[in-house]
């Protein structure tokens, strides 16, 4: 293990340590928050190296499947503590300002920073353009839901089977496409990720691992705890809080991965991680916990969206693909994405 | 004449038989619908040889212009007598669901089985692009009428009015495409169908086209009496039964070429196919038929859709349009374009 | 001076004489309308013309600021006398009339007539595809406020914040944007407009300037006060005014040069010209004027637009944008867009 990580690791224990005080003696619920949102980060960051590691030792095809089944493990904590203690609403707008703050938010970044740095940047392989297009799809697939209730069709009154379907739908676009990218032609598989880690021993990945899981489960209790009084003392609305604050706490370190991948000029790579990142919530996390919702007993989860949110999410959907497509970007264009997110945010504002 | 002619020839003329049987002896409506169904899929297909005979003798451009003509022929005595039936909904269903059909069930399982075949296919040639931005226009075109009804604008009252400006542009705009076609731009033009069919005589291509065009009157009569009791044994919505069954059953043979087309690899060939399929309704069929409808006394067909039909087909023509744009399919898009189909299947399902 | 451009001049005042002794006369309104709009077309060339040569003497990177600001001089002072004289609903439906003007009837007619000319036209630089990102990217901001209305959602009692914050967002895309023509990457800069004009000097271009600028500003306010009894002679609504033929009359002149541009094959120019057109609007004008009318002390402009034309906004831009990501523009395409126009417009006419 690298001095690095050691420091992080050392960081995070005791982010999490400082949390877990914080929590129990009842202090001001708006440091409690920050700091439990600062361990959740960490500790994602850590489970990320650790699945990794882990990675490696089994072949690129387990690392894919490693990933996409460990890689939003603090997300999938969050997200059922906060569906049992009955903030469903809140869940499902984190789910959907992740997407947002990914392909809105940090693509605008990456695209700026990048070409600030390096000027006009071009995408020349094809992940970039099969993950829009997945994107694509499975927002188109996400919104049938919210359109048949707002529309009042007669499928309205069977909604919750429809969610269900859509959700084994997505599950099955998610297996295949983990299966692709293990499995498929190499001329268009996603590129390797090598950041050139020092190696960990077997025992010690798993302890890591380990130990990063059991903490994730016990800070996402005491983030969710915090969300609603911390809110309230901030004066920001719920839908304000999901969309915007839980979705960028939660997504903070590997926002930062893909907008430096930018500012280094891998423009190609730098959209994958970060596109990818929204597919994964679309195809992953959210029809897993939609699934969940129905046995956890707690409140339910569904796929049925204020309309604003499914606007916006088809906004961002085909506006990432033009963008993407556009096969040129420019920093010029990382600024009109910038603005279109604080757009959307500001839309939620006012609670 | 072929001996694989031949024999086509023969199973048509039976399952005709069998279909005109079925209803004089007032069957199950269910058997009938299927023998009915099967009759008419096999006289679309010899519509098809005796129209290519005829064009290998009138040239290439003639060619097009009875394919224009003659390819939708089943579908509009089956439309014509649906609409004398008072079945303008079905009819409408029918429509949309066969542009549906086409521009994601078809297309994806081309997109599917072309790319376990062939692995990674790319679009190289122009038609495809001119074909999913032209479906692009034509939708945009075609959604309007809804709108003004939904929206209740002040030119809700001549919604009738503006059906028929939209179909008469439309109209007008498949003309161009017809010309474009046949005097076109040749890099840009629609490659030649060469099935390599032996010659038939003048009098035989004309006595089969009038013989097949006979049957299909016929038959399309019989189908559309056994639809509804069909639908009511087995207990399937009139919305889903159009949208899907009508539509698929009506468009097999054409659907399954298309498929095949990209199974052996011709992937431009097969896009042409399978969207111009989807491009002839929106700017031909659902014109034509809905200018017939004020003149033939029975139900008006009109532009109106439900709402969740509209954001339907622009969700279609958007999501096949970049497919296409992407330049290089893999058998994923296809998962994802089949599920996206099933879902807008699934909405319809509960009536 | 060329012998030409004193001709246009000399016409130009004649116009103006014209319309404004029709206008204190109190001629026939329809007459004194169609007067001031000859005379508005006139000036915003002359405009034109004297900002290009100021331009020439300042450097390309002044050109465009200077291009940005003076460029739309006229429209300016038609909104602005239309905003005093109460009519905020003509101005936002001439606004996004001349979006829709330009990119779809003047971009269809651009490319049918190119495309009729010269055959098949290829966009290979990287401009029209930025400036269809950016117009897509606009469009989606300009939106929300729509959305927020029409949705009902919490921020509705917000809209005018939530207008200003838009305007503003706008506005920083703005200065970005020119920002970037000036400094950006030289490969993906706008082509330099080169007319090769014979040069003026600095005191004929100001008072050139000068006097167009104020002869624009009188007769806007003639042009305005024509415009209601003009369109109750004729018995045309409002909306149609407002959107069809103030925004056709308010951008003949530009048009022409952009239909001109792509019959002499500068496909590339052509769509530059004419989408940059629709983007100076939706990022300048449009924002530009919401702001000011806070302190003009006339009616308040607003971002909040009828549902369809919002639905037509969209379309425009995803449409244009998708014609240009084509890569290949023949002449069909321009019949299916200068249809689509004409279908807006038809869902229009019924006031």
């Amino acid at each position: 293990m690298e001095r690095k990580e050691k420091i992080v690791i050392a960081l995070c224990a005791a982010a999490t340590l400082l949390a877990g005080i914080l929590h129990y003696s009842g202090a001001n619920p708006v440091l409690t928050f920050v700091i439990a949102a600062a361990a959740l980060a960490c500790l994602a960051m850590i489970v990320g190296d650790a699945t990794e590691q882990l990675g490696s030792r089994l072949g690129p095809g387990a690392t894919g499947i490693l990933q996409s089944g460990l890689g939003n493990l603090p997300e999938l904590f969050v997200a059922i503590f906060a569906l049992r203690a009955g903030l469903a609403h809140v869940v499902q707008a984190a789910l959907v300002g992740s997407i947002l703050g990914n392909s809105l938010l940090v693509f605008g970044l990456a695209l700026f920073f990048g070409g600030i740095k390096n000027g006009a940047q071009r995408f020349k392989s094809e992940p970039p353009r099969m993950i829009a297009t997945l994107m694509l799809l499975a927002v188109s697939a996400l919104i049938f839901p919210t359109l048949v209730k707002e529309l009042h069709t007669p499928a309205e009154p069977h909604i919750n089977k429809l969610d269900i379907v859509v959700a084994v739908i997505l599950l099955i676009t998610l297996a295949a496409s983990t299966y692709f990218s293990i499995k498929g032609d190499p001329s268009v598989a996603t590129q390797e990720t090598d950041m050139g880690h020092a190696e960990w021993s077997m025992t010690l990945t798993l302890v890591v691992l380990g130990l990063a899981g059991i903490g994730a489960a016990f800070v996402s209790d005491w983030f969710v705890e915090a969300l609603q009084p911390a809110m309230k003392t901030l004066g920001i609305s719920e839908a304000f809080a999901g969309l915007v604050i839980v979705a960028v706490a939660g997504n903070a370190i590997e926002n930062l991965i893909g907008i430096q991948l930018a500012w280094r000029n891998q423009a190609d790579y730098a959209v994958s991680v970060i596109l990818n990142s929204s597919l994964q919530i679309a195809l992953g996390l959210f029809p897993i916990l939609l699934l969940l919702s129905f046995v956890l007993g707690g409140s339910i989860l569904t796929f049925v969206l204020s309309p604003l949110l499914v606007v916006a999410l088809a906004l961002a959907a085909v506006v990432s693909a033009i963008v993407v497509f556009d096969g040129e970007s420019i920093w010029l264009e990382g600024i009109a994405l910038i603005g279109l997110y604080c757009i959307i945010a500001a839309s939620f504002w006012w609670g």
